[in-house]
């Protein structure tokens, strides 16, 4: 544990989500009080913008600006998908990370993400000890999915899970105002772990939900959809809202999407883009015979901050925030975590710290206890856990009943 | 104009919308301070329910309950797309409806919809005239398409609008993150009218807009489409966002979306369904082979209630207030229409009343001197007109952090 006086650089990776400018105004608001932090950088788009020596200098933005960070999705700074080789196979990244650290006086690194970030997290933190630099390294977590191992939840998680299940109320509302049938099929988020599709399930909470969720967890099988779907539009009206992950697979591991979308090319040749939504809905009106509308939420599960979880926010910024003081502490090569010490109406957390490493490989997953024998849904166990997630007033500043977003002077860091 | 003492019967038609049930409430608690209104009826599924002798007694509703209707999106009622036929062709609906509004007295009828509801609006009028019964009837303009004549502007549209242009900006955000070049195809919906559509140009407004917007008011062509394209991107360092209306069409009047769709099938042989954003996603990859998102706004423009505009919610409301207040007063085959007195930030409107006949037919669209001489965007005029629509906090009630919706009895009327 070391007491370091020098720069502090802070990088955003991996895919954005409504409050990862959240954790970076809580870093540059804290670093801004600290003593011990000299410059204060953000990395344009992360890992790559050290390497290249081009990140923005901080203390040149306006403190009110980087407040809007908060209610501001996406990443402010530019974000990348980058994979750092292992030092012994490629020691080139590292050799250049490092020149650009001692050309800064760069004491602290910050770096906001999922599995990959933390990866990289642990392998920078890991050559920077092995060559003698200090350097205290702390990651903050980040992540609609909610797939970090290690941490209680994710921040970003409960902003998207809010924006799912508010748009299926609405979604319900609508697809049953005809008695004609319907079934929508609505596509979510989440490769390999069904936590923001299984956030569906909270639309239920006050009767406005989907009737069947399914999830990457369990292996898909397409007879017995169908034959889920057919039963629930038995018993009401044609009517069926429909929840899938876009990580359902087959038993062999095969993506559903890709199962049927081989062979799909339109009258002028060219290949169908077509998500799983649309499989799905093509599968069931051959099947079935009623109207179906594929829907896919997009990229506005993950940026829709105007309906963001209050409560999320003001984590993902206390993360940012932590990260700071821990590492001004002396802490290094770690990663922020939530643990839920209260649940409920009383929920509370604590903002601790544990070994990046473990975070770097790991994936959480949906209890099996917390899915439904027909596996086809979520239970309460979830919805206690996920419900305490999305409370809170975003806030969200506007301007012209718009969202006010902050606007970063983003002036390049210059070597002093 | 005659002062008539009875049973008023209200009625929701086509396409639902935020504030469809705004307009109820406002019909519903004007008629419950009505003396010459007695029995109160929401007709189950529009004309049908009438048709069919079911509806609901609004006076049994909790004044709560139809207080929480102003934020509950869709048609609370239930909706309907049924057309009356001309009398001349057939009268058998006419003397049907005749019928159930003599045997439940029935002297005030208020529909709420489209061109469609109105020309049935028009017809029922016209008839019951023609027979002799007694009846005030009153027109309720909604519409997200905005494509109302007669009127400013239709209620629904200024909500969707918001949607459109809050989730443009968060689509702005996010896809500009990575520096890799991505292109974003926005389908919007408006068949005829680009009002929607071009409600993306307000995220322009504080810089996080399309770069391109394409009206169904001009022939599309897809030659043209493909260079803009090009151009955005070579500027913009292959980041384009893009609204295409889902009505666009070549200049021989046939969609674009059918142009391309006509073999497209999948490897199992289902037809694919895949939308017009998909069409133009698949184009322009292969054209600049730039990663490509196709984006539906689907369902959720229409009922995203959360992010409504207060003022559009008032506007409903007050439509349908005034709808039976000018009943009551006498007045019958009108439409409330609203007359815009005031402009910018001291916008004002008033609630007149039009000929419903002038409604039934007509179709307004974006003029021509609103969209620029490229045919690929709209102007000032047109962020004039539009942004005072999305004004104002739709205030909408939370429980669990969730939209508090509006639970109705639905106790059917029975006859006395």
């Amino acid at each position: 544990m070391k007491n370091l006086k020098g720069a502090c650089i802070f990088g955003q990776s991996g895919g954005p989500t409504s409050v990862i400018n959240a954790s970076a105004a809580g870093v540059f608001l804290e670093a801004l009080q600290q003593e011990a932090i000299t410059e204060i950088y953000g990395a344009e788009h992360g890992i790559r913008g050290i390497l290249e020596e081009k990140f923005f200098d901080i203390r040149k933005e306006d403190v009110k600006e980087l407040e809007y960070l908060k209610n501001t999705p996406s990443s402010a700074l530019g974000s990348v998908r980058y994979k750092l080789k292992p030092v012994e196979v490629d020691d080139t990244d590292y050799k250049r990370l490092l020149e650009v650290f001692k050309k800064y006086n760069i004491r602290y690194f910050f770096y906001n993400g999922g599995n990959d970030s933390m990866d990289t997290c642990n392998k920078v933190s890991k050559y920077l000890q092995s060559v003698g630099y200090e350097c205290n390294v702390i990651g903050v977590p980040k992540t609609i999915d909610n797939d970090l191992a290690t941490t209680d939840h994710c921040p970003g998680y409960g902003s998207a899970a809010r924006y799912v299940a508010t748009t299926m109320m609405e979604l319900y509302k609508d697809m049953t105002v005809y008695d004609t049938g319907l079934i929508c099929v609505v596509e979510v988020m989440g490769r390999n772990a069904g936590w923001l599709t299984a956030a569906s399930e909270l639309a239920n909470v006050h009767g406005c939900g989907p009737d069947l969720i399914y999830l990457p967890e369990l292996d898909f099988d397409v007879k017995k959809f169908v034959n889920d779907v057919k039963e629930v539009a038995k018993k009401k009206n044609n009517q069926v809202l429909i929840a899938v992950s876009e990580g359902i697979h087959d038993k062999d591991g095969k993506y559903i999407s890709e199962l049927f979308s081989d062979a799909a090319r339109d009258s002028f040749g060219h290949a169908q883009l077509g998500g799983l939504a649309s499989v799905l809905a093509n599968l069931l009106k051959d099947e079935i015979g009623v109207k179906v509308r594929p829907i896919e939420f997009s990229l506005m599960q993950r940026c829709g901050a105007h309906v963001g979880s209050g409560r999320d926010i003001e984590e993902a910024f206390n993360a940012g925030k932590w990260a700071v003081k821990y590492a001004v502490q002396g802490e290094t090569d770690k990663m922020v975590v939530f643990e839920r010490v209260a649940n409920g109406k009383d929920y509370k957390i604590e903002y601790k710290l544990l070994d990046v490493a473990l975070a770097a490989n790991a994936e959480k997953k949906i209890p099996n206890e917390w899915i439904n024998k027909e596996g086809n849904g979520v239970n309460k166990q979830f919805v206690e856990y996920a419900l305490p997630l999305i409370q809170g007033d975003p806030k969200m500043p506007l301007e012209d009943n718009l969202p006010r977003f902050a606007k970063l002077k983003k002036v390049y860091a210059k070597n002093k």
